[in-house]
């Protein structure tokens, strides 16, 4: 087995990654905002075909792309003979989102031979396990609320809609679009007190088939503020495939608001 | 054939059924706002058995429940024998919600013999038709949007959700919930620009299965206005079985912004 090389975005992501694996190679990239510790190596995008030489010299075989990159803004006249080579295929993939850019990005490290991992592989403590995390144990109709949420989402997931919804009493109070689980939360927030007739639960998901590497669900010490703004009973998650970054605030949050956070088999 | 009844409770639907059926019976009962015009008879839920008599005296063989009708409060004290006959399985219903208790309300007719009838087949002028119904022809996006709008309403047919969601360039930004129409297109108005990558359409239809005697999709000036201040190309909805009750100021919005209104078989 080869090594690993940590390839980083901004935010927290990267350097629990780095920590947890103190021999990876790590990566950041001219114009790109990153909290990576030293020592880094700084490659640009220009220069993919430089990027995937130094990666083979460092004995990297394995790869893991973690934290936002955001949209570095490119100058032609820098790309390499790599850079060349991806260019016709990046520009469409441009125009098709983030996670189109992503897969593209993956799939050119997959050619080159590198195995392409997601930071849940790399470092399983940062999901959510199976069981209670923290907080009291579930109602039963919390219970129940959560399956139908499961469900919604599983229904939702050919359509490439929905990694979080809301269930309350049987009830659907949102479902997670475009605009992301804090503002799908505040939705249900602000919903009338005559329609609720019960607590609920939010329930958070990958999409099936979703590639995980490329865009994997998390939460934190805000969405258990959120989900509390919006009188729930507790949040559940698909257990090992949504990340908790802070684990401990988290934790602090839940404790304060009362509400769970169960991992589950979905 | 025999006669219509038209039950009405409140908002000017009603009304709009007793004037293109004027030979119609028109009930209202106690302790519902009602907007029917005189002659009406007025009934009381506590004295069902007096309001089945009542209609067949009249030649009654065909019932419209038309209007919000709220939860008036019942007085056990003045059960006549008819009520005392439904009271046992109206007291479950009153926990299922406003659905279950029109069901209820639905079979007991039909079990004395009645039709039930939804708004829709009475008066088909009050729907949407096929076709574009006002504002400019929808661009192809527009139409590529509705239909990824339509099968997500589709998908989650099954699970008694979503009579409403809102698609812009492939991206969902909205999917209605309990909260309603109005609430989501709100939600969907204060989408961040950044994330938005077209204009997108809203599409109403009921969904699979859906009752329209008890509950049918409406949409009005208020709907148009709010699709606007969301940004969207206009709306689509399943034709002849989405109620228009203000079709002259469903126009009036459509030209005021822009919108367009197209009835689709969904």
């Amino acid at each position: 087995m080869g090594r690993l090389a940590i390839l980083s975005g901004g935010g927290a992501l990267p350097r629990l990654l780095a920590e947890a694996h103190p021999d990876a190679l790590r990566v950041v990239f001219k114009g790109v905002a990153h909290d990576m510790p030293d020592p880094v190596e700084v490659h640009s995008f220009e220069k993919m075909g430089g990027l995937f030489d130094a990666l083979r010299s460092a004995g990297v075989d394995e790869l893991v792309l973690a934290g936002a990159m955001g949209r570095p803004a490119l100058n032609p006249a820098e790309f390499d003979a790599g850079m060349m080579a991806i260019a016709p295929r990046l520009l469409p993939a441009l125009h098709g989102g983030d996670d189109a850019i992503l897969r593209l990005i993956i799939a050119v490290f997959e050619e080159q031979g590198f195995r392409v991992v997601g930071a849940h592989e790399v470092l399983p403590a940062l999901t959510v396990p199976e069981g209670l995390f923290a907080g009291p144990e579930p109602s039963a109709d919390a219970l129940k609320d959560a399956e139908k949420a499961s469900d919604i989402l599983l229904a939702l997931s050919p359509l490439d809609v929905g990694q979080g919804a809301v269930v309350a009493a049987g009830l659907c109070l949102g479902v997670e679009t475009l605009q992301g689980t804090d503002a799908m939360l505040r939705f249900v927030a602000e919903t009338p007190a005559h329609l609720r007739r019960g607590k609920g639960v939010f329930v958070k998901a990958p999409k099936r088939g979703q590639d995980l590497r490329v865009d994997m669900p998390a939460i934190g010490p805000q969405t258990v503020q959120n989900a509390a703004e919006a009188g729930l009973e507790g949040i559940v998650v698909s257990a090992g495939k949504v990340l908790l970054l802070e684990a401990e605030a988290t934790r602090a949050a839940l404790e304060d608001t009362g509400l769970f956070l169960l991992g589950r088999v979905l």
